[in-house]
């Protein structure tokens, strides 16, 4: 196979980028002139990004449509939002170039993040860390009152992707009921699908809903009012999709009137809140700033993930985490 | 077999008292004429306990000596160091009659929480919680990479009872390297185990070291300075077990410099700690105030625990959670 280009602006850290550069030898790493500060965050269009075989990172639209040679694109990030239209679609369809994104890297990150809201909440972390009480005293008695354990619970999952597949794996010890929700049931889930016309009886009886929907023009605000209302009384709702699937409004008010529990939040609409957001208000509430995926040694991962794809590229097999 | 008193001296509530009474009918169920306020805080001598052939709850020491009909005493929590001495156990076995704790009851909540622990720790939950950065910023970066997943980590577990097997378990899904430390090894524990004399080679590669140990007279401060000094810089500490286990004043050091990466405590010595204790101002030192059993319908969930033996011991079967 001729040299190939490809053309990379994630923003990675010097180790990343000579492993980068020393895994796809001979073939030609192009950089952007200002490279991205992360690997998650847009770049610029860059004048070189339109010779590249091959792009890695969050390149702008504008700069893949000027990408005329593409026979792939890695996004490096699991959410692909802005790729994720009929357009774009399209697109990749007619020029015959491949769409994969970054999904593996972060499942397991994602995946324990999620549960460690979960732990939390049942064992009512925030508080029990804030409360210096006496053993016997009234508050000690209503806080291990108010603590639970997950074994046995029922839970839904929105979503069923490489996190949901990881998050089952972690709860099997746990013997909860699990229900996933997906649009397109494949028939091998090894757990209950339901669809989203099925949902609402799933919800009704769920202690936690785990929201891991990606954005695109079908989940929009997809948990609504009208949703928040199916969920049982005191259900603990967690999002660590995309904010925009949740009518914010919606899911304040939800926690302001007591019908929900409490909600975890890893993302939000926007990110970060304003300080004037009626979700700080809300009690119960507990967000992290969408750092689910974080851990250390991220863009060695990133890298990794790559170069895993860029021998099976090599070799004309099957690329991991295609979505196009 | 002729009706047998049971004296129960454990706080429990009305309708876990009611279950109780139902369960052993027509056996008689003997109540102190003060009740304690909870299940796990020691009663006063009460005259009736002297005619029970069996205790439920925390009946003072010198009150199971006057029961000289006793032939079973069930302890309504895990831990059972009042009981736990030579002198005690000689009794128990001139007088014939056995001991149960209710650490079948318990390990399920200790296991989630200390498992809760480790998860908010990998996750960064107590910091992630408090900031409000936005994607891409320096702080956000610096908590993305402070950030890491349990997979594949080192953990040691000192004590291997009912609540490590539970979290042994509950971890499987982590591909974790996982060593238990046992004073005696019986070899059916199904992972590595370790003696004392071995454990320091086990604590210099492990990122998480879990005691779990009980308190008696050979496990009083067992975390010693040595055994800090053992860890691995960076290892994270947990105590779910007795605080006496751990010399507190070292660990407060091991935090102040910085050795160890952070601690995890459910339990203290004493409980709570007084407000100027080195412990509070030491970074990185996450305490809850003794909750891990912690459960909604804790008394009911003792007595069905109890029912369970009681039902054993009138068919002369062996008893759960024998400790002697």
């Amino acid at each position: 196979m001729a040299d190939l280009r490809l053309f990379c602006d994630a923003g990675l850290d010097e180790n990343a980028r000579n492993l980068l550069q020393d895994g796809i030898a001979p073939h030609e790493l192009i950089l952007p002139r200002q490279q991205a500060e992360s690997v998650l965050v847009a770049s610029a269009i860059d004048p070189a990004m339109a010779q590249a075989d091959i792009i890695l990172g969050q390149p702008p639209v504008e700069g893949v449509l000027k990408a005329e040679k593409l026979r792939w694109l890695q996004i490096t990030s699991a959410g692909f939002t802005r790729y994720d239209t009929p357009e774009f679609r399209a697109l990749a369809k007619s020029r015959g170039f491949q769409v994969t994104n970054s999904s593996t890297v972060y499942a397991e990150a994602c995946a324990e993040h999620v549960f460690s809201f979960m732990l939390a909440q049942a064992r009512q972390l925030p508080l029990a860390l804030a409360m210096h009480c006496a053993g016997g005293s009234a508050s000690w008695l209503q806080l291990r009152g108010a603590s639970s354990c997950l074994r046995d619970q029922e839970a839904v999952i929105l979503g069923y992707g490489a996190i949901a597949t990881r998050l089952v794996e972690m709860l099997a010890p746990f013997h909860m009921k699990i229900t996933a929700m997906r649009r397109q049931p494949r028939g091998n889930e090894g757990i209950a699908i339901v669809t989203p016309e099925e949902l609402a009886w799933a919800l009704a009886t769920a202690d936690h809903v785990i929201n891991i929907l990606p954005e695109n023009r079908n989940s929009l605000h997809f948990i609504s009012t009208e949703r928040l209302q199916q969920m049982k009384p005191g259900a603990i709702f967690y999002n660590i999709g995309r904010g925009k699937t949740v009518d914010q409004e919606a899911l304040a008010a939800s926690l302001h009137n007591g019908h929900l529990g409490a909600a975890w939040l890893d993302v939000t609409d926007p990110e970060p809140l304003p300080e004037n957001h009626p979700l700080w208000s809300a009690p119960h509430r507990h967000i992290t700033p969408h750092i689910a995926g974080g851990h250390a040694n991220e863009s060695e991962t990133l890298v990794r993930h790559f170069l895993d794809n860029f021998q099976r590229f090599l070799q004309g097999a099957s690329l991991r985490d295609r979505v196009m």
